[in-house]
């Protein structure tokens, strides 16, 4: 058996070349390595390349100019080589955090080849690595009880198509025959019903926060929002098509229109507790946007509504009845008194001023939200801070 | 509004090569891009490389010499530069297929920086096409009812721990009350409970097979063989571990042992029809290796059994009663008259011969079987197929 062992180890080694550096005795190396101290160690073998860097977000952020103005990205380091060909560096000490990184080669950015974590942002993909302690405990995997998290295609009539959805239900749910609240995740622009779980951690920082007890068992709905799509890229009938950031419908209220028939599908797939009370919905930048829109459209469904560094106002050329006498149906739902309408945004974040004056427009009219401010910008790390502070406030 | 979308895609270009692109007026390509003649082009813009080379399975097979020995791995072509620094190669025809591939810059492997289509197998991440028609159409997600994927844990009490599955309910499952005929798939060495949806397009090929009307509904659970594991790597609580392929405790007895409490979980918590004549189990490889001894363990358990490309013998040198008295084993399973009991092997692969041997072993005994031989190696593209054959026999 051992020969048959090696023989299958040699045959699958054309695919995999970590068994091949394991048996034919390269040295094996590790990266990263996140070192016993938190700082983070990256090695790359390329005998001739002139220059590795590493690019991600645990570095400070360059300015970069461009024809249509500045913005910020990610920083670089430099590594440096050994008479090998092992290219090394080590950062500082970081602090805990889901991280994400590339390789710069000879100015070619690259994946990680001894790192097979990676996800998708969009058009881009980035290795990615975790410092554990602190608020990033939430976003491992630990030893506790674990929810399930299933891929299902409902039917919108109104989109005029089966459409895709990942639902969480929470450890038990097939136990028992006990009811749920749901709450609905909503991603943001470039997109869709897998960046929650992926990008987001959702599933772990939903098992994490159960098992402590700070959050309620629920289940979570976290939709596809660029109405014109079945579902992610390459999980839908046009196949493996590169995902794009500007999608049609995505912000012209059919999305947000057709939201009852999500709601519907899941009151009547899932045991849910089907009443407003029992019902939160939350999104980060324009799943912020959808949030604010479809809960001021059906001001009987949800009590609970998050708005995670949120788009405020609709285009001015977009014509939805979605959007028509936004004040008189703000005016109506909080008539109705939300149990909790959550507003967060990042000090930096592009979008600061759209919510300043947002909530200068809902302090006016006397109506109750809870603001939270955050450090940072635009991004995921900030998501799913979010995430982990609004979900133990829902459902008690 | 268009205001906002454009700065909040220009805050999102820190992640998104392509939209930079798109925005900044840079060229947009493909690649790789599948011709209406079913040539594909691939394309690379390195303007400083010295060589970009393509490698995938769709090239004729090159031999490798090592010091253990001269194996097959796939080959490869050169690209060529055009004045603007793209890099670019035109395969002949190819016949339809899901098809994996990595560009060679300088020597030093990388993924296709324009193609967020990757799959992993084992420790390598490679980007993936498909070329339509024929058998390839079923691993299409085609516009069809879509089964439920579902990512579930149960307890192993032999095992000692919370371990994952994949589960797959076909599409109106939820909508009645109905009972379903279950299906065991399982992985090989270096694979895990994501390898049959991820490499080899479990769901597509049941929705597809299912809406043709060539298969029963059926439910559909990929375990994970690894007994020493929880998860796929990067989903339990050892966090982002990488993958090897030589494992412990992967064909030591303890996964057949505890396969048991797998089926009472699936019994128990999906609508199942739970006898002999209503389970199949298949595997590939190690999961053949698994089906074989599990079928002949339990022999009232299964009326169905796969064997994809399978080990045959366990080592000698591992002491596990599974593995005791096989021949007398086998004899009981045949007298209960298995309804199918399918062997399919590749006419290429290093595993030819044990089967050649067990087929001996069973024709000596009389024992009915079925044989399949396809032409290639030990390779996912045989997998696919044998599933996409196996699956239309069962329950009918």
């Amino acid at each position: 058996m051992r020969k048959i062992v090696i023989a299958m180890a040699m045959s699958m080694l054309c695919l995999c070349a970590m068994a091949q550096q394991a048996i034919w005795g390269v040295p094996q190396f590790k990266s990263p390595e996140v070192n016993a101290d938190k700082t983070v160690t990256f090695r790359f073998v390329a005998p001739g390349a002139k220059e590795v860097k590493v690019t991600g977000d645990f570095l400070p952020v360059e300015k970069v100019k461009t024809p249509s103005g500045e913005y910020e990205a990610p920083g670089s380091a430099l590594l440096t080589k050994d008479d090998k060909g092992m290219w090394t560096f080590t950062t500082s000490v970081l602090s805990p955090e889901l991280y994400s990184y590339s390789f710069i080669v000879d100015g070619l950015k690259t994946t990680d080849p001894t790192n097979v974590f990676v996800i998708r942002d969009t058009g881009t993909l980035t290795n990615i690595f975790l410092v554990d302690g602190g608020h990033a405990d939430l976003y491992k995997i630990n030893n506790v009880p674990h929810g399930t998290v299933s891929k299902v295609w409902y039917n919108s009539p109104s989109l005029g198509m089966n459409r895709r959805l990942t639902v969480y239900t929470p450890a038990g749910y097939n136990d028992g025959k006990k009811a749920y609240p749901v709450f609905y995740l909503l991603h943001g622009m470039g997109g869709d019903e897998n960046a929650w779980t992926e990008l987001g951690r959702a599933a772990q920082i939903l098992d994490n926060l159960i098992a402590q007890g700070k959050a309620e068992p629920m289940i979570v709905v976290m939709t596809n929002g660029n109405a014109a799509l079945e579902a992610a890229p390459g999980e839908g009938s046009t196949g493996f098509t590169p995902p794009t950031i500007l999608l049609p419908k995505t912000m012209d209220g059919s999305f947000e229109a057709s939201f009852p028939e999500i709601v519907r599908f899941v009151d009547s797939n899932y045991r849910t507790k089907a009443d407003k009370s029992h019902r939160a919905i939350a999104g980060l930048s324009m799943g912020g946007f959808h949030s604010l829109h479809i809960s001021k459209e059906y001001p009987d469904m949800f009590d609970y509504v998050g708005m995670f560094s949120a788009v405020i106002m609709p285009d001015k050329g977009v014509a939805s009845p979605v959007y028509d006498n936004m004040e008189q149906k703000l005016a109506r739902q909080f008539s109705k008194a939300p149990k909790l309408y959550w507003i967060a945004i990042g000090d930096k974040d592009f979008l600061y001023k759209a919510n300043v004056d947002y909530r200068k427009l809902l302090d006016g009219k006397g109506y109750k939200y809870v603001y939270r401010e955050s450090p940072d910008g635009h991004i995921w790390k900030n998501w799913r801070i979010y995430l982990s502070e609004f979900v133990p406030k829902l459902f008690r």
